[in-house]
C-alpha cells in the first residue's frame, strides 16, 4: 500500500509499504477513505532529526473495514468505522472512567508496528475497543465532520468538559486554529453565553465566529488581556480554553480568569513551568485538560453531527491526495492552509 | 479592651485597644469566647518587619454578640456565633458561588480598623452575611470543634470538595499540620477508601490515623513518592490535598497522583513556578484547591460537629490564656503544640 513516511524535519514522503495483516485476534484492517493532517503532525514535521528509517505518520482516519480477527465481534467488514487518535480496548479502569488517552492497552499510530492514518490502510489494535461505526455511507457529505470527531472536534469539547462550561459562562479561546475553533463549537454547545476567540488570522476568526463565537480579540499579551477585561465588563472570564501551548497563551488564560474560575490547556506546553503560585491559590484558579480521550466522546457528539447542529468538518479549508500528502504538510506549515483533508 | 497585637517577627504583645463599636448598620461586635492560633499567623512572626504601629493578629474566634447595627436582622445580641476567617456580605456574585473567599465587599480580621480575632472582642463588618449562630451554649463542650469551623476544617473540607474526593478514592493528604488533619477527616467524611498521610510527627499522625488516615508515609522527596506507589499497588492515588505549600509537596504530589487525579493545594505556595508541563498535560492532571471559602461550609459541617460524626476540635492540643498567647505562638513555632486554643 501507499503511505506517508517522515524521514525528518520537512522530509515527508508517500512510499510504498507492506499491507496491513491481522496480527492479533483483536486486530482489524481498515481502508481509509479519509484521512487529514493535524497541527501536532507539524511538530516533527519541524523539528526532527533525519533519520533512515522513518515514521508512518497520520492518526485521524476514517474507513471502511477490511478484515476482522478472530476476537472481534462488534465491527465486521464492510463497516464504514471512524478511530478516534489513540486506539485503546474501551475496557481498562482508565477507558471506564472516560479516560480513554491513558488506556492501558492504548497506544498511538504510527509507533510499535501499528500503520499510521495517513495511508491507504492501518492495521487497527483492539479494534472492538477502539472503532466506532458510522450510520452512514461513504459518498455522505457528513464524512469531513464525522472524521473530526477522530481529533479536533473531541479536543475541542475535552477542552469545554474539563472547564466545566455550563450556561451562560463567559468563555475564552485562546488559539484560532482547528482545536481553538472546535472548542468554540463545544463551548456554545455546552450554553456559553459569550464566547471570546483570541487569533488573529480573519479567515479563521470569521469562521469562529460562524461557530458561535461572540467576539474575537487580535491582541495578545497584555493588550490581549485588557481587551478580554474589556469585553467582559472589567470582570474577567469563567472559563478560559487554551489550545495554543505557548507560555504567552497560558499567561494570557491567567491573566483574563476571574475568581474561582478554570483554565483547561489543550495545547501541548511548550514549557516546563507555569505561573502556579500564590496568586493562584488566592483566586481559587483551577488549572486542568490534557490529551483529549476522543474515544470517551465519540457517540455523544455524533448525533450532533449527524443532524447537521455542529459542522466540525469545516474547519478542512483544502483537500489533497495522498500523493500530494507532502504538499499539504508545507501549506500547513505555511499558515496557507487551516487543516488538510486527505483522501483516498 | 485586650488584644494580640504583633510589631515584628518574634515579637507579639498584649495590650490595651479600643473597644470596638458599631460603625456601619451592618456591623456587630462579638465579644469573643474562643480563639486560636492560625498556621498563617507564623508566617508574619517569622519574617514581619518591625513596625512601630503594629498589627492586631487572628482570624479564628466564636462569642458572644454583644450589638448589633440597625442593619443586621439575622442575629442579635446574646446569640453565639462562629466566624469564618474572612468576613463577606454572602450575597455578592462570587459568595453566590460558595467563593466566599473572593466576596466583593469582603475583607481580613486585623486590617482596615478591623479587630483581630486573638483579643477580647471584635468589630464584624457584614454581620449577616459573616456570622453563623451556633445551636449550643457557651459551656458546650463542642466548642472547640465548631471554633474549627472557621478555618482549619472548612479548609480542609475545601481540599476534599476541590479535590473532588468521592467514594472508593485513594488520597494522599500531604502535610500532619491542623489543616492537613482536617483534610484527613474531610477525605473520610466523602468516602475516601485509602488516605494516606504524609507526616512525620508522630503525635500528629496518630491523630490522622484517629480521624480516619488507613496509612502513613514518613519518608519525603522521591523516598516518599514510591512509598506511597507502594501502599497504592503501584498506581499512584486519585487524589491529592497537598497542606504545606513547599515546592517539595508539590512535586510529592504530582510524583504520586494518577492519570486523570486532581491536586489540590491548600497551603500558600512558597514559590512561584511549578511542573505544569507537557507531562501534566499527557496524564491529565488537574490542579486545584486555594483559600477556603470556610463560610461556605458552615451549614454543611455544622451538624456532623454537633452529633459528634467528626471531632476537628482534637487538633487543639494545648490551650492559652489571652495573656499567654505570645507564649503561644512559640510554642507553635517551635511545634511543641500542633494548635494553640486561646480562652478568654
Amino acid at each position: 500500500m501507499r503511505a506517508a513516511v517522515m524521514y525528518g524535519a520537512g522530509d515527508v514522503r508517500i512510499e510504498d509499504r507492506p499491507d496491513p495483516k491481522i496480527q492479533q485476534p483483536s486486530d482489524a484492517v481498515v481502508r481509509v477513505v479519509l484521512s487529514c493532517v493535524c497541527g501536532s503532525d507539524l511538530w516533527p514535521y519541524k523539528s526532527m532529526p533525519a533519520t533512515g528509517t522513518g515514521r508512518p505518520m497520520g492518526h485521524e482516519f476514517l474507513g471502511v473495514v477490511e478484515e476482522t480477527g478472530s476476537g472481534v465481534s462488534g465491527i465486521r467488514a464492510g463497516d464504514l468505522v471512524v478511530a478516534p487518535f489513540t486506539y485503546c480496548d474501551n475496557t481498562c479502569d482508565f477507558c471506564r472512567k472516560g479516560l480513554h488517552s491513558s488506556c492501558r492497552h492504548g497506544g498511538r499510530y504510527g509507533l510499535d508496528g501499528v500503520d499510521g492514518g495517513q495511508g491507504e490502510a492501518v492495521r487497527v489494535p483492539h479494534a472492538d475497543g477502539t472503532l466506532v461505526k458510522l450510520p452512514v455511507g461513504a459518498d455522505s457529505a457528513l464524512l469531513p465532520s464525522l472524521l473530526a470527531l477522530s481529533d479536533v472536534m473531541g479536543t475541542g469539547h475535552h477542552g469545554a468538559v474539563t472547564a466545566r462550561v455550563g450556561n451562560g459562562d463567559r468563555v475564552l479561546v485562546i488559539g484560532d486554529g482547528a482545536v481553538g475553533l472546535c472548542a468554540v463549537i463545544a463551548a456554545k454547545r455546552r450554553g456559553a453565553e459569550q464566547i471570546v476567540l483570541m487569533g488573529r488570522h480573519t479567515a479563521r476568526t470569521d469562521l469562529g465566529r460562524a461557530f458561535g463565537a461572540t467576539d474575537v480579540v487580535a491582541e495578545r499579551g497584555d493588550e490581549g488581556i485588557a481587551r478580554v477585561r474589556d469585553l467582559t465588563g472589567g470582570h474577567g472570564v469563567d472559563k478560559v480554553i487554551e489550545a495554543v501551548g505557548a507560555r504567552q497563551a497560558l499567561d494570557a488564560a491567567f491573566g483574563t480568569v476571574i475568581d474561582g474560575g478554570i483554565i483547561s490547556r489543550l495545547g501541548v506546553p511548550q514549557y516546563e513551568e507555569g505561573p502556579v503560585g500564590p496568586s493562584m491559590i488566592m483566586k481559587n484558579i483551577t488549572l486542568t485538560g490534557g490529551v483529549s480521550p476522543a474515544r470517551a466522546y465519540i457517540e455523544e457528539l455524533m448525533p450532533d453531527v449527524l443532524d447537521g447542529a455542529i459542522e466540525p468538518g469545516r474547519v478542512f479549508d483544502q483537500t489533497f491526495t495522498l500523493a500530494q500528502t507532502p504538499d499539504a504538510y508545507q501549506a500547513m506549515t505555511d499558515r496557507r492552509v487551516l487543516k488538510a483533508l486527505i483522501t483516498l
